[in-house]
């Protein structure tokens, strides 16, 4: 028979789907996961002590929602700390900014001040050839566009994770920015920074949207103006964190795993609910919704709660690597960390027959108003270190319409997640899961098999 | 004749209330005067350094724009100052939470920590009549409902003004309260705070809406929790700030003073644009409008910039006592400070003959859109000793469905303003000030002449 490695009959046959989308549905498991992270551990920087307690919250919820199996994977880190940031207007217009450090940024050593050369853009930043940025704070302001898939992020955090060093490349002594954000409200949104091979690494910080406004503005009547910032952050050695694993023990040995995943870890000036507190309650509660069926899937389910991916994917990558081994026998991998917004797409990295097997969970996904898009940027970050070697993937696409107002900054809070749009996220999640758990299907190219 | 002290032909005819009208909705004069004001000296606490270059400004402003007086009359004031204040909560779910001190809080001398007890409203917080608060910290968690005339803030502010006093004398060491404000964002609303005669003062602080609620349900887990504060804020004797007044002189010596105005001061922790940057923006332009017409009217004009308003309408007090030989030729007395939304209603103090004596005014304003409405509140703050005085008051009500939003928060800032939005209310202001200045009309009832 001319098939692939595929056919229909592998897969969870449709009212299986529909019994397991109306279970998904039911109650409001995630919420009241996502609930009890963001007020009973907070904030949850990666090495902190809410980090800690964040690790003891999710195997203790594994624990009691039934999977077999719960561990924890050691990931050592750099142990980086937040005390303060101010920025300060000197002079005649003398006023106190709001910033906050970026990820990685080190302190200035007391307060420091200079005058602000203000860039369009990264491009601006790096067409600069001369001196012109020597002993000045670089000043890039570049507004954030509002989309749907948050398609602004890529230029606004290129900004942040490129400026700092091409800032120090070019002789500046700090580096300050426009908040990767959409919002219009006085929070900085923080988040983290590349380091350039070679290039030493200076104070860098974002100003909140209404600062930056503010900084442009005054600029524009004092071109020599001088900004003092005191910057107190840094590294301070290392530390171990760990990824949080729950795993729902297939009847075939060796069949397969499939991870559904979240990361644990948040930045610490919020309570992380958004980011990614939401991904993690969606992602557990698909997994136990699963578990309440009583029914055992063919392969192997991971629930994995990554270790610090705000700092750099750093669990991600560890798992990647310490379960190199197991990685030709991850059949996907999918996560969820794009906030709270409800799903409106399916994509994936299978094509061709791999990609027709699929019809089947893209019709019971389609009640919940979710549909097969083609393309996309990958899935969700934590799953990229597992995609580059060679491990399928699912991307959920979320409503991320107003994702950027909050991310990386204070008002990332509970009261920011609409609860009545969690249940279908879950029910997609339970369901993408499922029909890959309990099936023979394999996304990869047949080459690849 | 029956008729009273007024008649119809005292007043502007409808022709010159339209050219006022469709000059002073020209330009933008009143946005480029708050975003002068609100970028070149950002917060202006009344005492505060900042405010003496609130008063420089206004000054330089009232010169430039034609005033044929500008003078200044000092306000004494007791002088607050904050530094910081930190809120945590202690134990297994250990957290920061934010908080603004209240306007006239004391300082804790370093952390103190305790139960707390949370309360529903002020009514609750009054019936207790135990010893139950006794070394506690007092969480009254009410939520501040939306309204367009702000109506949820009478409720809300008392519990500001009135629930320290409460707490102190039931012998509460501290008292947070639920902001008063309609947001969702982590910003703590400051404000004022009333000293009863006889109780002592203790720190008194808000808490950000988001952070109300995580309070809340961290009770809810755990009745016994501590928590933390450490606020260093308070009194540093006395200083002396400025009511800033510019006048346009009547033709008619002796005729009367018409007063519009708006507060200088703000807050310290925002730039003070919705509050009340744009009310003196709006009637400094309302003024200059009338200024470039080159007419000059029968009464005097006075725009006052009320020094010291959030800490107790201390400018406002001062000017009424220290004129109060002038305050029988004050003809009527009006004050922006409700935000920068556009005018829907006028309301006036004046009745019977004297309100029949308005309908030319309320004809002129109602092209845009504005209309009288009886009843009210009274009007803005700063009048309210020139009103006990007896002077007469418009109202020109606009539209704060979202002024509790930012309200003393360190997200009042420019951008919270529609630019569209001001010169309707500087068409409005003009209006009725030339309806008032080049006029014999008395709003007083008949007794009171």
């Amino acid at each position: 028979m001319a098939i692939g490695a595929n056919s229909a009959v592998a897969g969870p046959d449709a009212d299986t789907l529909a019994q397991i989308r109306e279970h998904a549905l039911s109650g409001n498991l995630a919420f009241e996961l996502v609930e009890s992270l963001t007020t009973e551990v907070g904030p949850r920087l990666a090495g902190s002590e809410g980090d800690a307690r964040a690790q003891d919250w999710a195997e203790a919820r594994m624990k009691s929602l039934g999977f077999d199996k719960v561990w924890r994977e050691p990931v050592e880190i750099p142990h980086w700390k937040r005390r303060h940031e101010r920025a300060t207007v000197l002079g005649e217009y003398a006023q106190s900014l709001h910033i906050s450090a970026l990820g990685h940024s080190i302190g200035t050593g007391g307060p420091i001040a200079a005058e602000v050369v203000e860039l369009a853009d990264l491009a601006a930043l790096k067409a600069i050839e001369d001196d012109r940025l020597n002993g000045k704070i670089v000043f890039v302001n570049h507004r954030m566009t509002r989309a749907i898939n948050g398609a602004g992020y890529s230029i606004a955090g290129d900004i942040r994770s490129q400026g700092p060093s091409e800032a120090a490349k070019r002789g500046a002594i700090a580096f300050v920015m426009r908040s990767a954000g959409t919002d219009s409200h006085r929070f900085p949104h923080t988040g983290n920074t590349k380091r350039l091979e070679g290039v030493h690494v200076i104070p860098s910080a974002a100003l909140s949207n209404p600062d930056a406004e503010q900084l442009h503005r005054l600029l524009k009547r004092k071109p020599d103006l001088q900004l003092q910032l005191d910057i107190d952050v840094g590294f301070d050695g290392t530390t171990t964190t760990h990824n949080v694993i729950g795993e729902i023990s297939g009847r075939v040995p060796g069949s397969g795993i499939v991870v559904l995943g979240a990361h644990l870890d948040s930045w610490d000036n919020g309570t992380g609910a958004v980011d990614d507190g939401a991904g993690i309650a969606i992602t557990m509660a698909a997994a136990a919704k699963l578990i309440e069926r009583g029914q055992r899937p063919r392969r192997s389910i991971r629930m994995i709660a990554f270790a610090a991916e705000e700092v750099g994917l750093l669990g991600a990558k560890a798992y990647a690597k310490d379960n190199a081994q197991l990685m030709e026998r991850h059949v996907v991998g999918m996560e969820s960390d794009f906030g709270a917004g409800s799903i409106y797409a399916i994509q994936t990295s299978a094509r061709g027959t791999a990609l027709d097997a699929l019809q089947p969970l893209f019709d019971a996904l389609a009640p919940l108003d979710i549909a097969f898009a083609e393309g996309g940027y990958g899935p969700g970050p934590d799953i990229l270190p597992m995609r580059d070697d060679g491990v399928p993937w699912f991307a959920l696409k979320q409503n991320g319409i107003d994702y950027f107002d909050v991310h990386h900054t204070a008002d990332d809070t509970l009261d920011k997640i609409v609860p009545q749009a969690l249940p279908q996220q879950v029910a997609a999640y339970a369901l993408a899961t499922w029909f890959m758990a309990d099936s023979q299907i394999e996304l990869r190219a047949p080459a690849d098999l």
